[in-house]
């Protein structure tokens, strides 16, 4: 593959993480590929750090996903190992076998029992994980020394062109909480339940289950809004911890004073990270939100959004900087969803095009134009049913991602 | 556009397609477009022909299908008319009177009851049809000599690259009886019910319903198992008209003498004219088959099929000529049915490259290699959970479906 350019969508830089207490990250070289790059992360997470995931919903999960959703429902994490350049997936025994191993190593450095060390691999489908490159890298890792959130965000990267990370403060009880998360992905988007790789760090105190409520909240507004290429990998995991080092009364529930600011500033994170992946889409040009109300429910608009979003005719004539509001009608009727034709409204952003089931006479053509040249596209479309609305996010559709994807694997 | 050229996928040449009796075409120039070819075709049916159609699911269907599905009840056809280069879908009360205009005008013609003319329309969405050049192309097309299959095939297309027929023989009650299809179709396919624009002639009897069950039964196995692009159109529409004149013995039930005859050269008409469509997929370079078998049921196993055949990473390594099966298990797991990732069999062409959720060690990948290279490529995936099964084709996806649809309304 030639050497990738960075996504014209990038933003102009790694934001400032700041370091959270309790986690500490280390990058080394494993060499799953024949790359001379840190592929391995290696990320250490102090006693009671609390641990809560979504993982994907496909019926053919990587090995990795089985570890974490068997390790989850304990709450406790004290590592998280990432391995890049080999999903792991689709490769049987010696996949499990891998994961074991990688724990239990894992587990022997620190001291902790296995099941509280989080394993997310990510790459090509089908060959086993080699097991001594894995631990020779682990032990690499171990006697490296700490790395910044950059660092680690760059060695979880496979077909990514920028490295994405996200902050955010809350006030909890009196005291500051830095949540802090990093993602990987590009291709293969189109989260169910949940997306990708993606970690998230806390110092706040948290209590396991309701950690994992609020990542499911934003989850649902985050991850499971944004999509490439409609194809949903095998191994999309998101992982958030809290380490409890700031010193905050534990939340446990969304009655506790500041749990509201921290469910925001959760859901800020995810939303940004989830958004970094649409802009690393595979031979993105064009940022697209799509935003549909009125449908009859937020379910019934979520699956009209994520069919417009998916479609390859919209994600061409976007590309295409063509005003084809034809194909939203399409993909509207497509959705199996309640639309009535002759209700449906569209807009390219600002401009009204369609309304009433067709178009509006004499639009201004010129606001339309000018919007489609640029690199952040809105389509709005407006049922005329109910109150159901949602949002979605995702990219056009290139020669680039032609490019990357018929030459992948060789 | 830059001008098409055939697909690589063409067959040869157009079938000999021979006349059906009580079914007459005639081509004109309507002039939808800025363009010099014959864009209206006008064929004429002899009284007592009966019709069935299977129509697009969408919810936002053309004036045409609505047409189309207010006159099917009643059974019966006089003429058929086709308009190529304006869809006349989503323009509201100004697309409704053009089909309203178009039928009467026909009917004044024949001197029949405007609902025994059927209309069909493809092309762009939202520029309501204008009626003064439909009226003008029908008078032509009224005046001009009557023309063969290949010409109405050719006047049908909008961004096909070559014209597409079929033809089936049975013998019926005796009589040999012809069944001559036409269709067009490039993009924007995947059917739900129906798709694009299929027209089946025959000079069999067959009552009105019962023509209509056996066009649905050759439906669910023909044009509802291929897709080129995910995307449903507005206007698909599949008609089948039956003249009578092979003076059989009217077909009305399935227990009929040669009703299984006419069924299966019906289904195979189906058939052809599906893959043909298929073959000429937007930017098509390889025709897929994707055979599920062993799934749960036939319904699990036509949904994991289509899953497989729209998944942009299957169909961009197919283009790669990648034996890349781990995007083969992503689609599968995707698709929401039954699965068991470890009893999953993956092959290509012949050669099996998975087995038991695991690569097959040591697999000849020359074979792999050499079918991947040919311009038509079968992959088998099987379950391993019970006797459901399903074929479907789809085409692999290029940068030519980029350069098409970035494109076409400009």
């Amino acid at each position: 593959m030639n050497e990738p350019i960075v996504s014209p969508l990038a933003p102009a830089a790694f934001p400032a993480l700041p370091p959270v207490a309790g986690a500490t990250a280390r990058v080394a070289r494993a060499r799953y590929k024949a790359w001379d790059r840190c592929d391995l992360t290696f990320i250490t997470l102090d006693p009671g750090t609390a641990v809560a995931g979504v993982l994907t919903q496909s019926r053919c999960p990587s090995p990795e996903v089985e570890w974490c959703r068997a390790a989850l429902p304990q709450g406790r994490a004290r590592a998280l190992v990432v391995n890049a350049g080999n999903s792991n997936a689709f490769t049987g025994h010696r996949g499990r076998a891998a994961v074991e191993a990688i724990a239990a190593r894992a587990a022997a450095h620190l001291g902790c029992r296995a099941d509280e060390v989080f394993v997310a691999s990510t790459g090509v489908i089908g060959v086993p994980l080699p097991i001594d490159k894995a631990e020779a890298g682990l032990d690499a890792a171990f006697a490296a020394p700490p790395c910044g959130w950059e660092d680690a965000a760059a060695t979880i990267m496979t077909t990514d062109t920028f490295t994405k990370g996200a902050v955010a403060t809350a006030l909890v009880g009196g005291q500051t909480v830095t949540i802090a998360g990093i993602v990987k992905g590009s291709g293969m988007i189109a989260p169910d339940m949940a997306t990708m790789l993606g970690f998230i760090f806390t110092d706040a105190a948290v209590a396991p289950g309701f950690l994992q409520q609020m990542l499911t909240d934003a989850n649902t507004r985050s991850f499971s809004c944004i999509t490439v290429d409609g194809d949903t990998s095998t191994s999309d995991t998101v992982l958030a911890f809290a380490t409890g080092k700031a010193g905050n009364p534990t939340l446990t529930a969304a009655s506790d004073p500041g749990a509201d600011a921290f469910q925001a500033a959760l859901s800020q994170v995810c939303l940004e990270l989830a958004q970094l992946v649409v802009r690393d889409g595979e031979g993105a040009s064009k940022f697209i939100e799509v935003a549909v109300t009125g449908a009859e429910t937020d379910v019934s608009a979520h699956r009209i959004a994520l069919s417009i979003a998916n479609s390859p005719l919209v994600k061409t004539a976007v590309a295409g900087e063509d005003a084809n509001w034809g194909r939203v009608v399409m993909a509207v009727g497509k959705a199996g969803e309640p639309a009535e034709r002759d209700r449906l409204a569209i807009r390219f952003g600002a401009t009204q095009v369609a309304r009433g089931g067709l178009a509006i006479e004499g639009y201004d053509e010129a606001p339309v134009a000018a919007h489609l040249k640029g690199k952040e596209i809105e389509i709005g479309v407006d049922l005329g049913l109910g109150e159901g609305r949602a949002t979605v996010w995702t990219c056009d559709l290139t020669h680039g991602y032609i490019a990357i994807n018929a030459d992948y694997r060789s």
